[in-house]
């Protein structure tokens, strides 16, 4: 794997106290979306909260991974708590805090009403704060932007490699296991199952890999990306089996979602709105007369998690700063004669936008 | 694979509505979990949510999921719709129900507040509920014990050939992608990332596989489990790499880890408390000083999640039920010096607990 710049979490750290104070003074905040936690303080176990009280910081997690939050966040106090609500509540309280913050879209109902009737037992009352994290995460820094960067092109050479075997004959649930397989034999992660969707099936934008076999002469959707140090990569790429397809008309489609793929992404560009790329993509297909058989959204933000901000769909209003990463995939989908949706992993910059996964569009024979 | 039983899901809906009814009366239930929804209708989507309401059955997801609720739920009516917070309201207000109960543990805090925010605009009081689908899962029927049995078959034949092709000289990462190739060769999918801990590794129990070679002369512990239709299996052996161990203690914890472990499998028996098994395996590691090195709980329930009730720790009050499935894994993790863990996935029957993995204790050399 190649050297990967180093990530600075304090930096992220003190971007999050700024969000916080926009809020409320003295708030204490207790971080518990596991991709938040991460990207502040590159914690990667499973449970760990993330607690900011004043000028302190503390990561909560169990006796498990006591080794691994020393290795990962040696510039944090841990505290080895399996109950996070009595641990964010008494360093809240030991700090003075006029009041608890945490994540209401990243605790359950259950949890959220717990913390609260406890907080109330000591006289602190809560927040529920939403979507405190999250913008923060919608810009990559040079570190992340690395890590997105190899991922694409990790996912690209394992489908370059799969494709050069031929594809005519493997199930699609075969291809799905070389696919994965070679993220994995590349010291990647696999980022989400992968899509193999053959013939008629790639008129199912969701299409379960199945036992059926790739046959001459009919198109093959799929979906697959590498996750490298946490950070997804995700493309879509619809291909000829052994010979271009016998129904010519889905030739005359796959050039339209080309057209219609590179219209969305010249249009994510600064300043413009998310749904801006799905109006591009959408108006190039409606055009064509394949507006119905575009059936979901353009695109999503990618990074820590596949799918995060900004989601790219109808009247989506974010606008896009430079450095956001984002997917642009749109499809046409005819059920009984199959389907063709192309995608890329694109970076908005102020020089335009940028493609991390660059094969070409033509339709490829494989 | 094997013929698997059918899963009959009607009689499951009947006992939701039969614990529904222990809640109060004229209750409408919307249920989010995706275990719980998968145990009560089959459904494999990532979003799917089951509206109960009157002698009305309603499976909730969106479009990209169509044709999968159409085949795995033909007995139920599918409801294509994003939000499903007012599909769920809709269908409770059209049954005349009296009240709309929610999973507290798994909706959102934010999801919990919007849903009975606008409960309340139609005059509709909202409950939230806890634990009223996992108690019903804990006991396995015969088509849940025909997979779990499969689940638990193909780990063990992996993990034995893996085994026979010699473990020195291989990076515990290797051994970990080896197994989880294993699994998915065999149609099965990987239950959760596999522990591969050698040498001083072996004290972390929840230790990440690295780049570590195994050594011959040492330990090295491999948690792992397939998953056949939904189903978990989970065993973990501790093996002497090439030859038995230099550190001839080692094999002295060994032998007290395999004596706690056949303790504690022989107090799950039908009556007994969760956590009488939790004692066994723990006061045997007390009486020969290994008390301090068994640093986790004892075991979880199993089935479609690989952690589930009943969970088996100090103290834990659940009686066990005929048919429950769980797993015994005492553990001594010694710092500097290694671990030894010995785990089974087991099932409380009035005939006694019976291992489903079943492979023998001794210390075996690989």
């Amino acid at each position: 794997m190649d050297q990967l710049p180093p990530i600075e979490h304090a930096p992220r750290r003190a971007a999050l106290l700024a969000a916080l104070a926009d809020v409320g003074a003295d708030l204490a905040l207790v971080l518990t979306g596991v991709a938040g936690v991460r990207w502040a303080t590159g914690f990667t176990g499973s449970n760990g909260q993330l607690v900011l009280a004043g000028d302190r910081t503390w990561l909560v997690t169990d006796a498990r991974y006591e080794g691994r939050a020393a290795v990962e966040c040696p510039d944090l106090d841990v505290v080895l708590e399996r109950d996070w609500t009595a641990a964010a509540l008494r360093l809240a309280v030991g700090a003075g805090a006029a009041a608890l913050a945490f994540e209401g879209e990243h605790v359950s109902h259950r949890a959220g009403v717990a913390l609260a009737d406890r907080a109330a037992e000591v006289v602190l009352p809560t927040v529920a704060v939403h979507q405190l994290v999250e913008p923060l995460r919608v810009v990559k820094d040079a570190a992340e932007l690395a890590r997105l960067e190899l991922a694409c092109r990790v996912t690209e050479d394992v489908l370059d490699a799969v494709c050069a075997t031929g594809l005519v004959g493997r199930s699609e649930r075969e291809v799905a296991r070389l696919l994965e397989d070679g993220f994995r034999a590349r010291d990647a992660e696999v980022a989400f199952a992968s899509i193999v969707a053959s013939g008629p099936n790639g008129a199912v934008p969701h299409h379960e890999p199945g036992q059926r076999l790739l046959a001459a002469g009919e198109l093959v959707t799929i979906d697959c990306g590498a996750r490298v140090d946490g950070y997804h990569a995700d493309t879509t790429r619809t291909l000829a089996v052994d010979r271009l397809p016998s129904d010519g008309g889905l030739i005359e489609v796959f050039e339209h979602v080309a057209a219609a793929q590179d219209a969305g992404v010249r249009a994510a560009v600064v300043g413009a709105a998310a749904g801006d790329v799905d109006a591009a993509c959408r108006s190039a297909l409606e055009a064509v007369g394949l507006g119905d058989a575009f059936v979901h959204g353009t695109g999503h933000g990618i990074g820590l998690e596949i799918h995060e901000e900004p989601f790219v769909s109808r009247g989506a209003t974010a606008s896009l700063a430079d450095s956001t990463a984002l997917t642009v995939e749109p499809g046409a989908y005819l059920p009984g004669r199959g389907g063709v949706r192309i995608e890329d992993t694109v970076v908005v910059t102020t020089a335009g936008p940028r493609r991390l996964t660059s094969s070409p569009h033509d339709l490829r024979v494989a």
